[in-house]
């Protein structure tokens, strides 16, 4: 009876431990990832199909990028936040990855698949941002 | 004992249960989420404190906007994603918030304190995005 105690005891303990750091935030667990962004600007006469970028276009290259991807992340662009300023991007797609060298080889063999691609939701040419994750 | 038992595993799925969402990623609890990015453009000559940037100017901007504050990042650029092209930025910090009104809200009678303390740490002109958390 008592360990049965003991043993709930260290279960609920150990369920609120995770919690609890899960809870920080994740930059706590984000911190040191690498972090690719695709970002594509706005200019007058750009498009941007958000829903195909969500539901086909982000889901492949995610597949191509297999237990590297921590995960990935995408923003919509409203406005530039200092007034008068034109939006500076329409979209912004990031993958978070344990290792930059094992994204490369990854992307290099789909590179073609993944151009082919633009072409179903946007007619901008992306920057992209190779970053690192401070906090 | 039946019962106790029956307590155990209910707690301890409970605490999977929890976990697994968690585990998710944040994407999950940020979408709809506002977030304002402070995007520091690479060019020769531009400079960057990021040691300044993290202890000192970050947290002093995350005072200011108090609740309304989900959580903050900072990311340091490393390199363009396409060879032979220049960094696009040399850093970007992020404030996710609840509300962009309450955010301005409470930028306003601070902007003067938070553009005097630029120089602490760069001499770059930074652009700002105003975005949704799609994903």
């Amino acid at each position: 009876m008592k360990l049965r105690l003991f043993v709930s005891f260290i279960l609920l303990t150990s369920c609120f431990a995770v919690f609890g750091q899960e809870n920080q935030g994740s930059s706590v667990a984000d911190k040191g990832l690498t972090k690719v962004s695709v970002m594509y600007p706005y200019a007058e006469g750009k498009t941007f199909n958000m829903q195909y970028y969500e539901s086909t276009h982000m889901p492949m290259v995610a597949k191509f990028l297999g237990s590297n991807l921590v995960k990935y992340t995408i923003e919509k662009g409203l406005a530039s936040g200092i007034p008068n300023q034109p939006l500076p991007f329409m979209a912004i797609g990031t993958f978070y990855v344990k290792n930059l060298s094992e994204y490369q080889a990854a992307i290099a063999p789909n590179r073609d698949a993944i151009r082919a691609d633009f072409s179903n939701y946007t007619n901008i040419t992306p920057i992209i941002l190779v970053g690192e994750v401070v906090k």
